[in-house]
């Protein structure tokens, strides 16, 4: 019988900045970690098919409770055979709760100690989303990973609402787990650290939420606008009490600088729309930086996206004809940004773990951003 | 040094039905016909890669001289060395001579001896042209086969108005072969047969064309609207009069009936936005018929776009998946069924070159139009 228990496996740690390396076994298969996640919201990681995915050197997914639940709805991806068959996309997933999209896109929100109430910004439809519902969700869905209900807070908000925020995220991951034990599935279910940029708020969420002994644990309430410096010290506060032989997810970091530095710090899985969205509005990370190949000044530009990347976009097209596609309103532009960005990102991570495999993530932070124009920390 | 010359090659006339299976030599590589080529208007095949296109089978595709001209510029895609290298397709192009565009797009227009004065779609501003331009900009873009301004009149014209308009065409077929000897160029330049829906207009035009002895000939002004049984009483009396030696090209031709009638009559190429646009509109093509896939009925249809074809969307795709993806505007539901419908016409014209082949194109018509829902003729 082959070993496909959930699992995360220890293969090396960067003698030069600690970061680690490693292998995360699901169900579905392994993946090796750092990992970042494309983000398939609506069950398709936009303008990609699932082997293009797959072929960019993603191992796992992710794809949005909230979105899936507006539309098609649960029942119906239950009834096609789960997530992965609907699809087509054989490899680990991992779906959110729901709460993120609840908080950042619905209208008149309340939130109780029962879940969040809304309206759908699809058709203003009111609903209301408890910590069971989003375990009843995402247990039809059928992704891998799941992920508790939390309060993703406002960083601006004061240590008071964060506190009664965080608390009560606890008390939604107890009533997420008592549902997720009912549904008798096998899913790998995540609690979520909160604490706003708190130290010590983060200090409790991350003891409290390590003591339900999860598979995995995820942090979330960064990368929402505060300072990098600001995210950088929380993570300096959490990851050190998050268990070495449980998977840690930050949640919604992409940036090239983010992914470097949570690796840095001891993250395993990332995910963020960055690489899709900034593609289809035209833009692409190249080694030297942002590029907007929709600006006129790359009208005449035969040369790839960037002249160091090996990917297929790069190999194949220039700057000159991706700017025309994007300018005539060609479905094609938009999948070579994106098929492009992926590439980067997921290529970056590569390197990350070659990096820390060889003890010098130190050495290809400082490379990577002194080329990318980032400046050095 | 190996044969890269213009050159058709007849393979096999089917004894059933008197069409005819051949092969289109080129100096890019050749193609099997009866050929459909995807149109790929503005240097892509809409949501297509070039590799996704070749895969599917099609040997040529067709790029539009009045959209490249509009946008991004004749210049441009010269500067990059041309349109295969532009769009990464390194087989055989035709291109149109933007007439047609001009005709059925723009604004404002006027037609004098000297060419078509008309307001670009784009942003309204005036141009003009001319049967020399028309070459030149050809000429710049580089396809392997490119054709003459022509007037592609409506068909509800009188037999006087279709008269003049005939003669003109053949003036301008004049110009544009001047124009294309002074350019010393070895692209293919086709003649267009006119003369709407007039027996003696028409004889008179591929009889006058076909003086010019020209490496192949289209036939123009047809399915534009006018009945199906019209359009074939005028491919039985233009086609006997083009050279069997030349290949023959039916412009605008792609519904399934029209392409295997056309076939039955001679024609070599075709050419039509029918299966990518019918796609991108939430439409496809299967044996049984056309099917909306974006309506309701679909939404817990877990089975094929079509139970008897072999395809990639097919093969991994359902109903209910593609029309989630199209309700939620996802592009990757525009690529399947775009993907779906273009192999769907160029596996129905493999079948085709396989029934003349077997000398049963006439059964293969009434078994295809019976399963599809066509009358019987």
């Amino acid at each position: 019988m082959t070993d496909n228990t959930f699992r995360y496996e220890l293969i090396h740690t960067c003698s030069q900045s600690g970061a680690r390396r490693g292998i995360l076994h699901t169900p579905r298969g392994s993946f090796e970690t750092p990992a970042f996640m494309p983000v398939g919201t609506q069950a398709t990681v936009k303008t990609m098919t699932p082997e293009e995915v797959s072929s960019l050197g993603a191992g796992i997914i992710l794809a949005n409770t909230y979105h899936l639940w507006m539309r098609p709805g649960p029942e119906i991806v239950a009834a096609a055979g789960g997530l992965h068959k609907f699809m087509n996309w054989p490899r680990p997933i991992l779906t959110d709760s729901g709460g993120f999209q609840v908080f950042s896109l619905s209208d008149g929100r309340e939130i109780t100690e029962r879940g969040v109430s809304f309206c759908s910004h699809l058709d203003g439809s009111e609903h209301e989303l408890t910590p069971e519902l989003a375990i009843d969700i995402q247990t039809a869905l059928g992704a891998d990973i799941i992920m508790q209900l939390d309060e993703c807070a406002d960083w601006k908000e004061s240590e008071d609402y964060i506190r009664s925020s965080s608390r009560r995220t606890l008390r939604w991951l107890e009533r997420c787990l008592r549902q997720h034990q009912l549904n008798n599935s096998s899913q790998a279910l995540f609690g979520i650290v909160q604490g706003g940029v708190y130290e010590g708020l983060r200090r409790l969420s991350a003891e409290q939420t390590v003591s339900f002994d999860l598979p995995g644990y995820a942090i979330g309430g960064l990368s929402v606008g505060e300072p990098a410096e600001l995210m950088y010290r929380m993570l300096d506060i959490v990851l050190p009490l998050l268990p070495a032989h449980k998977p840690r997810y930050l949640m919604g970091v992409g940036s090239p600088d983010y992914l470097i530095e949570g690796s840095i710090r001891g993250v395993d899985m990332f995910d963020c729309v960055l690489p899709t969205r900034l593609g289809r509005n035209g833009t692409v990370l190249t080694s030297e930086g942002y590029l907007t190949v929709r600006n006129a000044t790359y009208a005449e530009d035969y040369t790839p996206l960037d002249s160091s990347c090996n990917c297929y976009v790069c190999a194949h097209y220039t700057r000159a004809y991706i700017r025309h596609l994007i300018k005539a309103n060609e479905i094609l532009g938009l999948r070579l940004t994106t098929w492009h960005n992926l590439y980067f990102l997921l290529n970056l991570m590569r390197q990350v773990r070659e990096a820390i495999s060889n003890n010098e993530l130190l050495d290809f932070r400082s490379e990577f951003f002194s080329r990318f124009g980032y400046e050095s920390v």
